[in-house]
Parts: C-alpha cells; sequence; structure tokens
C-alpha cells in the first residue's frame, strides 16, 4: 500500500507546524502521484462518538464475551481482553480532530456536519450558512455530484431531514426548519436516502404539501415496508426509503429495542451499495449516520450508547466488505461530529473498578421504558413498589429487602467483595442511597404538574434530571454507576473525535487537526473545488 | 519526508486486521531500507493526560487570549480559535493507545508505564514484573544502554521512584516498595536523574542506608541545590538532580504555585539534552514525566490540571528544539498513560457551554490552599465567613451577599446573561445551593475526628470528596462547573491516551492501538530485542 502524502496535504502540514517551538520545522512534499482517486467513499459519522464511546463499547463487549472477571481488581485473575469487538478501531490509520464552532466549544450537530461537508465553521445550529445567514456554503456531496458524477447516497437512523443528514444536502441558518430542509432534500436529486421518517412533512403548521407528494412528484421512488425496501435495486432509479419500524420522533428504534426482523443500519447501507454501485459509474458518496449514539448519550442511558455504538460498527462492516471487494478504489472514514454526555469509563464510588457487564441486565432503551411503562404509571398512579418490580425486570436492580427474599437469584447470589462505597461486584442491590434517589426521582416524576404551569426545576434537579424523566434517567444512573461508567452533561461536550480510515488515500487522515480538514483533505484526494 | 512502513510493522498490522469484517484484508509491507534508526529518543509521558486534559488546555489558553467572548453562545459573536496553544498538539502523527492491564479497563501508571517500556501487560501496581511476581522484564531504556549504548535520562515532576520514572530502570511487584526502587536507580548505572525527591529515602522503617549516600557511593553526583545544577554539564559524568524547591509529597510545585525563581520541567529536560547529548556518541533515550497532572486531576484541580499540562507541553517544547536542531535523528513521542479523574469540557449545569476563562481566577492549587490555609482554618477554628473571604480572593467565588457588597468590583460587575440553571457568564456568584455545598464541606472539613477514630465517609460523602479535604475539592468542584468543566473520579479512568509522534520514525505510531505497541514499535524502529 503506497503511504504518500500528496503536496497539498503537506504543504498544509508545513503551515501547521510553523505554530511548534522554533518554527523553523520543514516538511518535504512527497510527489503527488502516487495517489489514487477514491472513486467509493463511505463517510460514516456516529452522531456524538467519541473515544469513550467507543471504548466503552470496546470493552463492554470484551467483558461480556469473557465473563465478569473482567475489569475488576480481584486478586488472580488476570484481564484478558482479546479482540477488539469494534471492526472499525483496527483501521490503519485513526486520526482526531477538533471540533468547536463558531458558538461553542462544545458545538451541535449542524455545526459540525457543516464543517465535515464543506470546510467551513458556522453557529451551533447553523446548516451550511455562514455567520451572517446570508453566505450558502455548497456541500462535498453537492461538489462530487456536481463536478465528479458521483453518485449520492444519504443514510441515517434517525430523521433524515435532521441535521446530520441535512448538512449534505441543505442550506438553513435553523437546523429546525425541518420542512424547508426536506424541500432541499427532494430538489437534491441524490439517487439514495434511507433511514428516519422527515420531521415536519406537511411544514410546522402543517399546512404545506406533503413532502412525500413532492418527492414522488420530483422523481422519487418513496418506500415505507421492509418488504418494498428489499425490492429496490439501482434500476429503481432516485428512491427515499423510510424504516418500516419508526420509533421515538420518527427515529429508527433503538438498537436495545429493535427486533430481529426490523431492518438494521447495516441492512440500509448493504441495500445503498447495492443501489449506487456500478462499475461503469464514475463512482459514488455514502454518507451514513449512527445517530441514536447521540439521543442514548444526550440521556445517560449507557446500555443504549454501546448498543447503538455496536449497530453503527456493524454498519461500517457493511462498507469494509465493499472495500474488501474493492480495495483499490474504496475510502472509508469513520468519525464522530461531537462527543455527547462526557460518558467516561469509570466513576467515582467504584474507583480503578468497573463492572461493565452489570450494563446488560439492562433490556429496553430509556424511552421505550418512558413511552411503554412510565407513562401507564402516571396514568395509573402506580405505586413504588410496582414500579421497583419492573426496574427488576428490565435493569437488573432490586432493593435489598427484594434480594434477602431471592436470595437464590444469581444476581443477588454473589454476595462477597463489597465495595467501600457500597458498590457491589456481581450483584445489583441498590444501597440505601441509591434507593432513596430513586425513589425521590419516582415522586417527581408522578407529580403532576398542571398544564398551564411550567416545571421548574432546581439547580440541584436540573443535574440529576437535566430535561428527561425523573425517574428513568436516575434508573440509568444508578446501573450506568454500577457498572463503573459515568456522564457529567445532557449536552454535547468539547472532546475530539477520532477519524478512522481505510482504503485509497486513508493516510491523509492522519494527525490531529481541525474538522474542517476532513472536508479538505476528502476534497483534495477526490479533486474537487 | 519519507512515509514507509518496516516490513515488521507492516506484518503487525496484517495481523491485527485480521479481525475485521471479511478478513481478506491484507496490507503490502513495503521496503524497510528508508527508515533511519533515531539517534535521540524522547518519551514524554503526561501522566494522567488524555484527550481531555489536552484539548480542556488548547480550549482554555485560547479562551483567555481571545477573552470573554469565547466559548459561549452570545448572539453575534463568533468563536475565533486560533493556533493552537500546546504545540505538540500540531506533530504530524498522532494516534491513540488503548491503556487496560491486567487488572482493570481503569489502569494504573505502574502496569501502564510496564507496557510502554517493556511492551507487556500486567497487574496495576507492579513494576515490569508479570502477573506471578516471579518474571522480570527488561526495560527499553535498559535495553537501549545495553545493545545500542545510548546514554539515558529520566526525568520527573515527581519523585524519581515514582511508578511512572521507575518503570524504566526497576522490577517490583509493588509500586510502593520505594526503597528497593530507589536501589535499582542507584544500580541503573543511567546518566541522568532529574526531578522530585526520592521517596523513603532511608528505608520504609527509617533504617537503611540513605539512599543518596550509595548513589554517591555508586558514582552520581548528587544535587539539591538550583545554583549546583546550573553547573552540570556532560562532563559532570552520572548525575541525579533533586529539584531545590519541593512540595507536596517531595515532588516538584505544582506549576500554578511555582514562581519564577524556581526551575520548571522545561528547566531539567534543557539540562538533560546538555547532559546527554554528544555527537561521536550512540545517542540518547530520554523519558519525561509530567507527573502533576495526574495529582491535579484526581483532586480534581481542572486548574492545576491545566497548568501542569501547559508545563509538559513547554518541556516538550525544548524537546523539539533540539529536534529543530537534528532533525534526521531524532524521535519525540508524546503520550500519557492514562486518563485521570474522567474530566470533561461540559458539565450538566452549563450545557452547551463554558466559560473556561473562569478558571484563570483560581490563584494556587488545591494542595497548597490545604497546605497553608485549611490547616490553619482547622488550628484556628476559623468561621466560616473569614474563609469565604479567602475563598474569594483565591477562587473568584463570591456569595451574593458578598458580590452585592462590593457592586464595583470587576468580578460582579457582568450581571447579565443569566444561565437558566443559576450559573452566570463572566461572574462567579456563587447560587444558594453551591454555597449550601460550600457551607456542608466547610463543616465536614471542620469537623475533628478523634485519632483513634478513622473517618468514615457515606457514599453520598465519598462522591462529594473522595479521599480529599471536602472543602478544597468541593470549591474546586464549584470553579470547575461554573467554567464548564467536570470530573466523574478521583481515580483514572478507561479512555484511550493520544500518542503524538514527530521527527525519524513518527509514522509507525499512527493508528488505534494497545498501550504495549509503543514498546514494540521503538523497539522496532531502534533495533533492540
Amino acid at each position: 500500500m503506497k503511504k504518500r502524502k500528496s503536496a497539498a496535504l503537506a504543504m498544509a502540514a508545513v503551515m501547521s507546524l510553523s505554530t511548534l517551538a522554533g518554527g523553523a520545522l520543514t516538511i518535504q512534499a512527497a510527489p503527488a502521484d502516487m495517489v489514487n482517486v477514491p472513486k467509493y467513499v463511505f463517510l460514516l459519522i456516529g452522531d456524538g462518538m467519541s473515544y469513550p464511546q467507543i471504548e466503552s463499547t470496546n470493552y463492554y463487549l470484551n467483558a461480556l464475551e469473557n465473563g465478569t472477571s473482567m475489569g475488576n481488581s480481584d486478586e488472580g485473575t488476570i484481564l484478558t481482553k482479546t479482540d477488539d469487538a469494534l471492526g472499525f478501531i483496527n483501521f490503519p490509520v485513526a486520526g482526531s480532530a477538533q471540533t468547536y464552532d463558531s458558538t461553542s466549544f462544545c458545538p451541535d450537530s449542524a455545526s459540525t456536519a457543516t464543517s465535515v461537508s464543506t470546510g467551513h465553521k458556522t453557529y451551533s445550529g447553523t446548516i451550511n450558512m455562514d455567520e451572517t445567514g446570508s453566505v450558502s456554503y455548497e456541500t462535498i456531496s453537492e461538489k462530487l455530484k456536481e463536478q465528479k458524477g458521483y453518485k449520492i447516497g444519504i443514510i441515517s437512523s434517525v430523521n433524515l431531514n435532521h441535521a446530520t443528514p441535512a448538512a449534505f444536502y441543505a442550506h438553513q441558518v435553523k437546523r429546525s426548519s425541518y420542512y424547508e430542509i426536506a424541500e432541499e432534500l427532494v430538489a437534491s436529486d441524490f439517487d439514495f436516502f434511507a433511514g428516519g421518517g422527515l420531521l415536519k412533512p406537511t411544514g410546522a403548521e402543517e399546512d404545506q404539501t406533503d413532502i412525500y407528494e413532492l418527492a414522488q412528484e420530483a422523481g422519487y421512488t418513496v418506500i415505507f415496508t421492509q418488504e418494498e425496501a428489499a425490492q429496490v435495486t439501482a434500476e429503481t432509479g432516485k428512491v427515499l426509503i423510510i424504516d418500516e419500524h419508526l420509533a421515538d420522533s420518527s427515529a429508527m428504534e433503538y438498537e436495545l429495542d429493535r427486533t430481529d426482523d426490523m431492518w438494521a443500519l447495516t441492512d440500509y447501507v448493504e441495500k445503498g451499495i447495492e443501489c449506487l454501485y456500478d462499475e461503469s459509474s464514475n463512482g459514488f458518496f455514502m454518507m451514513v449516520e449512527g445517530g441514536k449514539i447521540d439521543w442514548a448519550c444526550h440521556a445517560n442511558d449507557a446500555a443504549s450508547t454501546m448498543a447503538d455504538t455496536k449497530a453503527f460498527s456493524d454498519a461500517v462492516d457493511a462498507a469494509v466488505e465493499f472495500y474488501n471487494a474493492h480495495p483499490d478504489e474504496t475510502l472509508i472514514i469513520v468519525t464522530g461530529d461531537h462527543e455527547t454526555g462526557g460518558m467516561t469509563i469509570g466513576y467515582a464510588g467504584t474507583n480503578y473498578d468497573t463492572f461493565l457487564q452489570n450494563l446488560d441486565n439492562q433490556k429496553i432503551s430509556f424511552q421505550k421504558y418512558d413511552d411503554e411503562y412510565v407513562s401507564a404509571y402516571k396514568e395509573n398512579g402506580t405505586d413504588f413498589e410496582t414500579v421497583l418490580k419492573d426496574i427488576e425486570e428490565l435493569f437488573g436492580l432490586v432493593t435489598e429487602e427484594s434480594a434477602g427474599t431471592a436470595a437464590e437469584d444469581s444476581v443477588a447470589e454473589d454476595s462477597a467483595d463489597e465495595h467501600p462505597t457500597g458498590v457491589t461486584s456481581g450483584k445489583l442491590v441498590m444501597t440505601e442511597y441509591e434507593l432513596s434517589k430513586l425513589q425521590a426521582a419516582y415522586e417527581k416524576t408522578m407529580t403532576v404538574v398542571p398544564e398551564d404551569e411550567e416545571t421548574e426545576l432546581t439547580q440541584q434537579e436540573y443535574e440529576l434530571y437535566g430535561s428527561y424523566e425523573p425517574l428513568s434517567v436516575t434508573i440509568t444512573h444508578i446501573l450506568n454507576n454500577k457498572s463503573g461508567i459515568s456522564f457529567t452533561s445532557y449536552s454535547h461536550t468539547g472532546l475530539p473525535v477520532a477519524v478512522f480510515a481505510l482504503g485509497c488515500g486513508e493516510e491523509v487522515f492522519e494527525g490531529y487537526y481541525d474538522n474542517t480538514d476532513i472536508y479538505f483533505r476528502l476534497a483534495d484526494l477526490t479533486g474537487i473545488e
């Protein structure tokens, strides 16, 4: 495999190195003639996915595979992490990108995707427009289509007019202009859209022409069932596939809630490849977003975060399979847009120990729990004892009393190895302190607020619950902490993101750079202006 | 600059890539003949330094330079981050290393430095011995000295027999065997040691021969003053320099507490280069540890963390200056051993905003505050009002009352831009909630525990204070949070660390790999077995 930098990139390296001490450092430009142009480009973005999401998922899957002896300090046991459970971790190139935008060190998906898609910084919440709201930026996907004749595919597990996918075809001052964004989707003439349903399909006031009608008028085959989706081929022409099993906010299901009969993100990637690949064509560019990693992290739901990170990794594997068949012409870039939640592998109460396999006790996402259980609690005024039974079943958390009466349960059996802070290894008996927090959250959740009153949270409540259902977020906090995982925020953070690259031109993505450089390097490789 | 992988490394890449989906991926080995052997190797380790420490320091220094408009969402202001404030961020190669050890996903400095120094995983707390405690591993520095005749320098801002420096010359089952480690230091015959004082210099029972005497007997010039240190040259021969201004636990001062007359880490690097460099020699290997980044993160002291990260970066700059004079023969590797504290750029209470410049209000480290103020509070039974005056002066945190009576203070002037959660921009008035936490911590700190009683912390207290002085850690928590920074742990976490490389052989450090690979790649480059 050739390992050379293009002249343009070497120049960029010279420039960035000028800030080094001494300042006299120069790097020789290597000849550019050996760089192939990647004909098939995959850009896979884990929304909210940075090092903590990647490594915690990797360690968690290893802990599950290797048993409960991993990740704690039992004497005589050797932690035996084996293979990395996420394939893209082993890509030959892994750099890092800074994510700050024109608003904040903790940027949002609109501005960061704008940076990746166009090479420009802008305000949080803005998609491919400058800070004055008057200048529009053309995107990498538009340029590849227009200048190079690439086919374009856009896939997301959340809404196809959500910020990240939108940043590859739309130009709007506000990411919340969902209908206008969807109009741009229809006008894009891109070849393949698949994933979550469009938000506000008839406009914010529900008085506009249905966007799906407009898509059909513009020549798109619009599909809402898996059966029809399965029939789609390259011959179908322009296609807009909406997932059949939409969940919260018309996004695809959390991976934790997905059943085997439902299409996963990776199914849409495979279908996209089938539609976009044509040996005689000019090539394709496919953007794939794992959007619910971010949503799970916002809610501090570690188990859902890891399940969706794995689902995203599976989608990457589908791209790698294509790469294996076309190694000289394919480039795969895997990155995140920003970190979400301030997730850490480690928690004050567990010191140097983690018990990641405890997360396997969680059976459903916080969202499904909200939708299917908490709303019923509210309607029925369900008592705390009954709620506790659901929590035991769905999250594996038990009270001392419950553990005592169920002493033969495997969950409660391992009573040794008591942790100084009351956290125990291998069983999930809540301490008095944790139970008191859970009860307070239950009471907050069950307090009916009159419709004409706004809920005012105290500072402490805001830190504890954010804007989430107090009961649900407290459950995941307790389970996270008992697993040795913690979060510091319900928003995005300023951690750099990882950038993995495999294939034709991979080497230009090494280093520690700005997220706008992902655009510049990709533009340089593909020869667009 | 040539960009080729050695055959051995390419083979390693083939092996690690075998876990990828498809499994059919292979990488061609490039000829190895173009790789120079690095004659001068710098390995600089920021203890506890991973992406959060690096990027928060970088953003903080940018925020300070560019004024208070940065890092928050004031309309009409464009965040204008300019150059990276830490030079090593711009190194051409930046990979990542996983840090788990044979005990835990949240490893310690002994095991991680063992991995970097020998290519072996071992238990937390063990230095260059296997998990049975019976097999000893030879270190990269010992091998470079014996097999290649390199001169060896070991520098640390903490004790020279602390885990990280020890891992380059000692072999002990327990990192706490300080005297035995120091004996190995003396026996190492390494050329240059400089930094913090040796712990337990006369043994755990204080009944052994003074280790400094033994060092002199072994031919070391042992130096305790800056004046003498300044006189040291390559002609001095083997040297052991102990910093003149030792602080907590005989380590060097926190950078925040260092005065201009005290040597910084970078001064010892420059002195080390002066002693180790000799054009006609076989080369040198220098390990430099920024050890107090870790200590500050354990205590969740963000301002001290950033000051020590900058001091570490300055030490890297001294190595870069040497590189600029010897670019073809010098390799600089900058990494961390693990992350400490679960530090995040972002906090639940400030959402997408950060106010990093607020950290500039902190004038001294938590440690100096403990030593010079809190101990006096305890002795004198100082009342809370008086303590609050110190907190205002030293950390910039004021009460509403104090802000009201001191309305002309610049700190209290900017009363606009109230944050929904009670956090304000540009001034550091504590909310009622914060003040109540501070008062509870003050009372905990002032509670005299009889000497024969152990302090028992409740789970909540443990989460709030760890093993730190409740008052001090609560002050830094409040200041951190008002700056948009948070921590989740008082221990190490499982985040991967960054690996930056510049110079001869830099390209082999790209990718996402195991910390043991740092050893293997360096051994491969330098040709040791």
